[in-house]
């Protein structure tokens, strides 16, 4: 696995393997990874001739109250699992390559941002657009690969990709769980054991919503209220959402008449967990 | 000359000139063109193996009150001229093209977007870096070809490359002048025959300030107050401003220290007109 800091050191080694003629997936993260980024990484293997991973802890999607000095960065473990993994280059740009002197460009995703973890984290959405827009000039990988479990995160740069004619596939890897249901994430580290145990609560009420589609039901109000139901034997749980948006829109829907994301936020002490499932009437 | 109108066929015939090693600069106009936009067609020819022009009135550009329907569209007359300039690639987007079912990302370069067009077109230069933004993901340009008249959108599209990361190096092409000195500019065909004439007072007053500074005038008060002397012998210009500002930030100055742009902007009637120069200490 090769291994490069500069953008200029990025674009020497994709211009050799462009010249190759080799295609290229690229997995954004910020490190401290789990099962769930591996996943993407495995998918983006099969997909294409060479994965690009970058490593950047992004500071403009993070708040002022929120964990960007805390957040985990254990960058030998993450080093040795890509390598393990199979990657071909893992880019690790420091802050000032990616925000030189005098940057104030910002790409916002007007009509996605403000709902669901928008309402919660105002500009975090303006942090990650910008971001992953520098990281798809620099690296020009011909997929994109997401997970789900940062469902409106994918969908708002699906948008933006889109809009501004980047010339890149964005490709979703399902969202990966632990053993009891709980989604990989890498803030899972911050919980305490009580809180880890409660934590299931997310995905305990996703998949009571789930029984409920199966079984006929269409109206979101009693899809959330069974979630919450569900929440309710969780006493660590402090719920933050629980929306029934359209997939596209990521606008609350009445009745789940098209293809739909169920999404959860919720706090255990001072952890943000969120999760989400997308379903479709047959 | 090629002509084309969808992305995919833009997109078609640059891949092929890619391939065969060609390089390529950009001309981005919306139409009208004068010699200003010759100017730099002529300058990108001998920079570059192909030179590709796009012809789009870019609707997010206009405010509200301004001249998006009358802006003049003289496509055929376009299309001779760039063919005869030896123009490899006309490209005429249209609206749907840029603008497709939902699009609502938008690139903001905010530092430099507030004060001098900003600051009285307020969302022009939103317009400008979203629209510039797509056309340079759909081109992917060696060069790009700005002309100086429009110096603030030249600065901000520069800091917009910079930050988002975008391959492409941005050149500038002199302002062209009519022979009494006035700037070309497509809104020149708006003016009755009296402004026209008064339309002189803008390069008028900058040859002023032009002359004071190479005198070693550097209050930018003293140079501004020149300017408005020399308007005031034009009784149908209004000023919208006059300005002294830091050529990188686009801030005024006290005190000329630094490379700078002098920059004006006036009404004549309904019409507004615009330019400036740069200047710096030897």
């Amino acid at each position: 696995m090769k291994r490069a800091g500069s953008i200029a050191a990025v674009r020497r080694t994709l211009a050799a393997w462009r010249r190759a003629g080799d295609s290229i997936a690229f997995v954004p993260t910020m490190g401290a990874l789990h099962r769930g980024h591996l996943s993407l990484v495995e998918r983006a293997r099969r997909s294409a001739d060479r994965v690009v991973v970058s490593i950047f802890v992004n500071p403009l999607q993070f708040g002022p109250h929120e964990d960007l000095t805390r957040y985990p960065r254990p960058i030998r473990r993450d080093r040795e699992l890509l390598a393990a993994a199979g990657v071909n280059l893992l880019w690790e740009p420091g802050v000032k390559d990616l925000y030189g002197a005098g940057d104030c460009t910002r790409v916002r995703v007007e009509g996605l941002d403000h709902g669901l973890e928008g309402a919660v984290r105002p500009g975090h959405f303006t942090g990650v657009a910008t971001v992953v827009a520098k990281l798809l000039n620099v690296v020009a990988p011909d997929e994109l690969w997401l997970g789900q479990k940062d469902g409106q995160q994918a969908r708002l740069l699906e948008q933006m990709v889109d809009d501004l004619k980047m010339p890149v596939v964005i490709r979703r890897g399902p969202t990966v769980r632990e053993p009891d249901g709980v989604a990989c994430s890498s803030r899972n580290a911050y919980l305490t054991p009580a809180e880890r145990r409660e934590a299931v609560a997310l995905a305990h009420g996703l998949e009571e919503a789930r029984s409920a589609l199966e079984a006929g039901e269409r109206r979101a109000a009693r899809l959330i209220a069974q979630i919450r139901g569900i929440w309710k034997r969780y006493p660590r749980v402090r719920e933050d959402y629980v929306a029934v948006v359209d997939a596209g829109s990521l606008e609350p829907v009445l009745k789940v008449e098209r293809r739909v994301m169920i999404a959860v936020a919720a706090r255990l002490g001072r952890t943000r967990l969120i999760d989400n499932f997308e379903w479709e009437p047959r």
